[in-house]
């Protein structure tokens, strides 16, 4: 998670605080968050949403991270992704430093309204380590007990160490 | 998320402690979990991972649910969705009660290790309200403030009063 903008906060970013307000209404009871027809996103303690990326034409799973009230507005508003880093607690557009932008092409929100997923159309890469998906490792099925070997996947698509900025 | 078991805890269900042990080795430094070959999970303060199911055959984004190590260790030794409810504090199999199991037919785990994505077989449904994917309503693009409404896209597959029994 968090993937996108590798390593600590670095200068230049977007740093904001907190919004204190939201423009989305309270989330109601169980049968409005399930049937209702507003968005009344159910954030959680710490103000967020679990957001699920996945390619809108080939449908991998590209990355799953975090979205505040903020983030949440901004995506819906400017149909590109927004997130918010829980490890630096910034609000990060996608791509903003990378250049390795998500348009979204189509939001859904789950049925007790604390996920979303979009589908996006991905410029280059979602995974700040070179690979376009976050899961470039499978995970074989079957063992019983004892370590776990992951097979890799997918091979880089670009160098990471030209897409980001060297660290200040 | 918690998607598949409506309601609160139910007579008959699995209940399990939370596993004080796990046999997965404890994630090392950034290098190690992003360009390791082992499975060394990174779950968070409550001990757990999210997890995001996708439709084998479609690309749909089912759910989001969690995994502790044990609902981990279970849906990689049986190839069966395992998962671990937040809100009622339990161990349980997707399926269990509805019958909507998951077969995983792929398992990826992603650059941090704190997040799998499992690509599933679905029984019949992933939703409790009787929707095949969590995620039936559509949020529009391109608003600016004000409500969001939300537009219903899935329709039902089953009906949840027949699927799940009715509350002790």
């Amino acid at each position: 998670m968090d993937c996108g903008l590798a390593g600590s906060r670095r200068s230049g970013m977007t740093v904001v605080e907190m919004a204190d307000k939201s423009e989305f209404a309270a989330p109601g009871a169980v049968a409005e968050l399930e049937e209702g027809s507003e968005l009344t996103p159910k954030f959680d303690g710490d103000g967020l949403l679990t957001c699920v990326a996945t390619d809108a034409a080939s449908g991998d799973v590209l990355m799953v991270a975090h979205m505040n009230a903020e983030a949440l507005e901004k995506t819906i508003a400017t149909g590109e992704a927004w997130y918010f880093s829980r490890s630096r607690q910034t609000l990060w557009k996608k791509g903003e430093e990378s250049g390795h932008t998500q348009r979204v092409v189509e939001m859904r929100v789950d049925c007790d309204q604390d996920a979303v997923w979009i589908k996006v159309e991905q410029n280059i890469a979602a995974c700040h380590t070179g690979r376009r998906s976050c899961f470039y490792r499978a995970v074989p099925l079957g063992q019983k007990g004892g370590a776990v070997k992951l097979e890799f996947r997918d091979a880089r698509v670009f160098d990471p160490k030209l897409a980001y900025r060297a660290k200040d």
